[in-house]
């Protein structure tokens, strides 16, 4: 039987960053239970591709969770309304999404609660992104803290340690690390505007950061995009 | 138009804590969005409750945000194959739910971001309590702490204050700050296993917890019992 400490809850959002990160998580030799949010966010097809690359990682098991941010809104990832910028803007993006990784995260701890994981594995990253404040170290390290007082297995003394190994990689660094754990990018999706196939647009910030990954990184882009 | 600082967020669960914050908050000359969750708890009857106090006392507007913790389960609130005691138990009770503060706290985040306000009312307190690690003092400081790293908001330099006004009152003091604001406490609703008409079973610790408050604060109890 699986003990505390090699049981981690991952989440993935069927993206790039948290495909690597469970690759890295399985790596490691440690029992993941996935987790994905249908959050109103446009991009279902992210919600298929996690399902799937669960399954394909060999997960424990893979909770899909419906939250609804879309009744909260402020963001053009939630809110129909808003069109996704097309070319890069200055400051904090309007696709960032109220306290998202506050709220998953949160989630997380809760999962790994009642499934006694010793970690949360999470993919953000601070160098190849679009600024969003949820995405930073410090915010780990205060979520961390504030999780180390918060649960039932806090006050009994044992703390869930959360993980956010991409954060000081860039994405050309990402892919390279994803490749050499045999990661395939090709079933990932990372497009803010993806059709119901997957195929991604190739135009805004999220699909930006990809292309030029990939083209650092000097490996092909196996990426589907919208024939236009 | 409301500026920042005379507007707020308050959780409002339909019981006796979470009314009274309401009440500090409104005569504090606040504009209050409150919010309810529908977590798959068993007392339906206090998210009813809740959409009557707050259009009771001129709320600004109400949500009810429907998150699945039952899907996630570990507790005996949202678990109907775990009984909920009928007498005090030792320890952190099985009606600790995983993360639950955590979770309704970054909600109310979200809301508080899209909303421009600049608190947070929750009405947790660490006297008369059932032992939950997220209602110690300890974790407000380190939420808030987290929150202020967490938002667009908190990088442009206006940070949202998480208040607990009853955090250090005792059940009874509660009840008399509530009275003195006008609180009907009888549409309140705190027990663990209420009727769908809001009758209270008289035996879960939350049930004790408000029947010694009402007695200490030499008030009448105005909860209508379940008839045995």
């Amino acid at each position: 039987m699986a003990t505390k400490n090699n049981v981690a809850v991952v989440l993935l959002s069927g993206g790039l960053d948290s495909a690597t990160v469970l690759a890295i998580a399985k790596n490691k030799g440690l029992a993941c239970h996935t987790v994905c949010f249908d959050y109103g966010q446009r991009h279902i097809a992210e919600i298929e591709a996690s399902a799937v690359i669960s399954r394909k990682l060999k997960s424990k098991d893979h909770r899909l969770i419906n939250i609804p941010l879309d009744a909260i809104g402020g963001s053009a990832l939630t809110d129909l309304s808003i069109d996704i910028p097309k070319v890069a803007t200055k400051g904090i993006p309007i696709t960032y999404v109220p306290a998202r990784n506050t709220i998953f995260l949160s989630f997380a701890l809760a999962i790994a609660e009642v499934v006694k994981a010793g970690k949360i594995f999470i993919g953000i990253n601070s160098i190849d992104y679009s600024g969003y404040p949820d995405c930073r170290p410090e915010f780990i390290n205060a979520f961390q803290k504030m999780s180390n007082l918060a649960t039932k297995e806090a006050i009994e003394g044992l703390d869930i340690s959360i993980e956010s190994p991409l954060i000081n990689l860039s994405k050309s660094e990402i892919i390279k690390l994803g490749t050499s754990l045999g990661v395939d990018y090709s079933i990932t999706v990372s497009c803010y505007s993806a059709d119901k196939g997957g195929n991604a647009c190739g135009n805004c910030d999220s699909c930006r950061f990809r292309q030029q990954g990939f083209k650092e990184a000097g490996i092909s882009d196996p990426t589907l995009y919208i024939k236009s």
